[in-house]
C-alpha cells in the first residue's frame, strides 16, 4: 500500500510551487479532484464573471449596442492575439470561431488550394476522429481527383510522407495516450517533400508551450473549452501562417465557407463576396458572443502565467502519478498506456485496466473525476493551473484503495450508458 | 403634430392585449423603446436564467458528467423539437447547431445531391448577403458544373423558376423592407419545375407562424438570437424535410461537414465517417452548450404563445406605427418602404429619410432603439411579445420630434463609424 507518511512531501512540493496561488482562480468543488480538464476545463472565476457582465451589462443594457459599444465584433480577433502569445503566433495570424470541424474543413481547402498538381492528405489512423472525418467529408465533396486522404500508422509516417503528399494533418498530442509530436521537427519533415501541416492542438494550447511560428507550421486548429477553460462549447481557433494569407488573398475557394462576416464589408450588404484580408476572412456567422466573453475571461488568468511553469510542474505531476502507480499494489493492473517520458507526453496520463470503464465510473462517484476512453483505457488529464501535489497523491491512493477493495465491481458501474 | 390626447386610445388597446402579460417576462430597461428586436432580441428572464444554471450549477457543479447528468448531449434535438412547433416541422426534422452560413452550406449540398443534372441555385439579388456568399464559395470550390448560382430580381423569380433550377433558396422576410415570400406558393411552384426550395427564417421563426411540412417545404435554416431571442451569436437551426432524410441517409457528399458529432456513434472514436442517422448527421463539433442552454431559457416563454395571436397584435402595431407617422407632420419626409399590407410584411416597418443614419442614432440617444441600413433605411423592429401599444404611439412622436427640431443633424450623429 501507499505509504499515508509519504503525503508530506507532497505538502512540501505545493508550498514551494510557484503556480500555487492559481488554484484560486479556479471555481472548484471541495473535495472533488478534477482530472479531466483535458477534456472540459474547469470554470475560472474570471470566466463566469465575464458570462454574467456579458448578458447581465452588455445584452441586458446596451442591446445591439453592444456590438460597437462592448466591441462585440472584435472578439474574434482580440481572442486570437490573445490564445496567438500562448501558440507561439504572431498577431494577425489566430482568430476564434466556429468549431475545430468546421475550421479544419476551411484549413484543408486553403491548403489544396495552395498545392496545385498534389491531392493527399495524409495523417495517422489514430488521430481524433473529427479530423479524419472531415478530410472524408471533403474528399467525398470533391472526388479523390481533387482531395484523397490516407491514414498510416504514426510509425509508417515517415515512409508514407513523400512528394504526393499536399498536407500533413496531425493531432499534436494523442487524446487517448499523449503521445506527443515533435511540431518542429514533423513540420520541417513534411516541409522538406514540399508538403504543408495542419495542427490540431486541441490537447495543446494552453498546457505547454506551442511555437508555430518559429516551426515554421502553415495552419493549426485548437479548442477552447479544453485548457483554456472557456467553457463548454466555446468556439475554436485557427491559425493561418501570415505568407499564406497573403498568398491566398484572391481566392475564394481557398477558404469555401463564406459567410458574411469573413466578408470585407459585412455591413454594406453588398451580394458579391468580397474576402476580408488577412486572418478576418475565416469568420463565417455572427460570432458567438456569449461563449466567447467567457472565453475572453478565462485568458487573463493565462496572461499572468508562463507556460514553461506549467509545463515544469506538469512533468513532476505527471512522474508522481506514474511512480505512485507502479510503486503501489495495483501496478500489476494498471499499465501504462503514455509515454513514459514526460517530454514525449501531453498534459494526461493514460492507464489500461480490463476494467477501465467501471473504474473511472467508480472513481468519479468518490470524486476522483478521470475519464474512459476505449476500449480500456483510464485517463487522467493533469492541469498544474489548480493541481496540487496532494491531489496527484490522494488520487493514486483511492485509485489503489479502489481497486483492491473491487468496490468498481458494483453493478451500477458496470453498465456504459455514458456519452462522454 | 401628433395629438398627445390620442395616447389613451393606445392605453386602452394595451389593456385589452391578451399577450400583455409577456412583458414581464422580459428583462427590459425602463425608458427605452426597444424596437430592434428583429436584429437581436431583448432577453428574456428565462434565458438569462438558464445561462446562470448552465454556467454555475451544470459546468461548475457537474463538470464532464452534465454531459450526462444536465443531458448537454440531447440539447440539439430538444431545442430542435420545441423550434419545430413554431415553424411547423413534426420533431425529427430540426435540429440547432453552428450559424446560418455554416449550415447553408450543408443544406445546399444536400439539395444538389438530390437533384442529378441540376446544378442551378435560383435566388434573389438583395437577398441576405450570407446566403449568396455561402452559394458563391460552394460554386467557387466545386465550379460552375456542379454548382451555379443565379440570382435575379424578385420580380423575375417567376420566369426564372425553370426545370434548370435544382434549389430556389429564398429568404422569406427581407431584412431591409420586410417584404414576406408566401411560402407555400413559392414552395410549390418550385415543385411544379422540379425544384427544391431551402428557406432562410431569419424573420420568420418566433415571429409568425411558419408552416413548413404543410408547405411541403424541403430545407430551412434560421436564427436563435433573432425574434426567438436566445442571446447574441447563439447557434442557428436548420429543418431537413423526413422524406429527404431518407433519401440522403447514406450519401457522404450531401452533407460534407462531417463532423464527429454528425456521426452515428461519436464516442467509439471509429476513424471512418457513418453518418447519424436522420437530423443528428447535421451536427458537425462539440455543440456550444452555453449558447444552447439560453435558447432553451427563451423557448420556454414561446411555450405559452400561439404565434396566431402574436401575428394578430403586430398587424395592429404595424397599421398603428404607419397610419401615425403619415398622419404626422413628417409625413413627407419618411417615405414608407415596406409593404402597407401586413399581410405582405414580416415582424417590422422601414421608413426610407435622406439622413436615416443619424436620425437612427438620434433615436438611439433619445432611447427609441431601431437600426439603419443601407443606403437610406430607419428600420422599425416589431416585437408584439414586449412592445406596447403606447410605446408604438411614444416612438412616433419622438420620431416625430426628432425630426422637426433638426436635433439629429447634431455632428455626433453624422458619422457611420458604426458596425451594425
Amino acid at each position: 500500500m501507499i505509504d499515508p507518511a509519504r503525503r508530506a512531501a507532497f505538502e512540501a512540493l505545493d508550498a514551494e510551487d510557484p503556480l500555487a496561488k492559481l488554484r484560486d482562480e479556479f471555481a472548484l468543488t471541495e473535495g472533488r479532484i478534477y482530472l479531466d480538464g483535458n477534456s472540459l476545463g474547469a470554470p475560472i472565476h474570471a470566466a463566469l464573471r465575464a458570462l454574467r457582465t456579458a448578458a447581465e451589462d452588455e445584452w441586458r443594457g446596451q442591446l445591439i449596442d453592444a456590438w460597437n459599444d462592448a466591441d462585440w465584433i472584435g472578439l474574434p480577433r482580440r481572442l486570437g492575439t490573445r490564445i496567438g502569445r500562448l501558440i507561439g503566433a504572431a498577431p494577425g495570424q489566430v482568430t476564434v470561431c466556429d468549431s475545430i470541424s468546421v475550421n479544419l474543413m476551411k484549413l484543408i481547402s486553403g491548403a489544396l488550394a495552395l498545392q496545385p498538381g498534389r491531392t493527399r492528405i495524409l495523417s495517422t489512423e489514430d488521430n481524433f476522429p473529427t479530423d479524419l472525418y472531415v478530410a472524408q467529408g471533403l474528399s467525398a465533396l470533391l472526388g479523390p481527383a481533387r482531395c484523397e486522404l490516407v491514414c498510416v500508422p504514426r510509425e509508417e509516417l515517415a515512409s508514407a510522407l513523400d512528394d504526393r503528399v499536399a498536407l500533413l494533418m496531425l493531432t499534436q498530442v494523442d487524446f487517448r495516450t499523449g503521445v506527443r509530436f515533435d511540431l518542429a521537427d514533423m513540420t520541417a519533415r513534411a516541409h522538406a517533400v514540399g508538403a504543408l501541416t495542419l495542427w490540431d492542438l486541441a490537447h495543446s494550447a494552453g498546457a505547454f508551450p506551442v511555437a508555430l511560428d518559429a516551426a515554421q507550421a502553415d495552419f493549426a486548429v485548437g479548442c477552447g473549452y479544453k485548457f483554456l477553460g472557456g467553457g463548454p462549447g466555446v468556439p475554436a481557433f485557427l491559425y493561418v501562417a501570415e505568407r499564406h494569407l497573403t498568398k491566398l488573398a484572391g481566392e475564394l475557394a481557398a477558404q469555401p465557407l463564406s459567410g458574411w462576416m469573413g466578408d470585407a464589408r459585412p455591413f454594406e450588404f453588398d451580394g458579391r463576396y468580397a474576402p476580408a484580408s488577412g486572418i478576418d476572412r475565416y469568420l463565417v456567422g455572427t460570432p458567438p458572443i456569449l461563449a466567447c466573453r467567457a472565453l475572453e475571461g478565462a485568458l487573463d488568468v493565462f496572461d499572468a502565467v508562463d507556460l514553461e511553469d506549467v509545463e515544469t510542474k506538469r512533468l513532476a505531476l505527471s512522474s508522481a502519478l506514474i511512480e505512485l502507480i507502479e510503486g503501489s499494489e495495483v501496478a500489476d493492473e494498471l499499465l501504462l498506456a503514455s509515454p513514459r517520458r514526460g517530454e514525449d507526453c501531453g498534459s494526461q496520463v493514460a492507464f489500461r485496466h480490463p476494467e477501465a470503464f467501471a473504474l473511472t465510473r467508480a472513481l468519479v462517484a468518490e470524486g476522483i473525476v478521470g475519464d474512459f476512453r476505449a476500449p480500456d483505457l483510464l485517463r487522467v488529464g493533469l492541469t498544474p493551473l489548480y493541481l496540487r501535489f496532494v491531489d496527484i497523491f490522494d488520487a493514486a491512493c483511492r485509485i489503489e484503495a479502489l481497486l483492491t477493495s473491487g468496490r468498481h465491481r458494483d453493478p451500477r458501474f458496470a453498465t456504459p450508458t455514458r456519452v462522454t
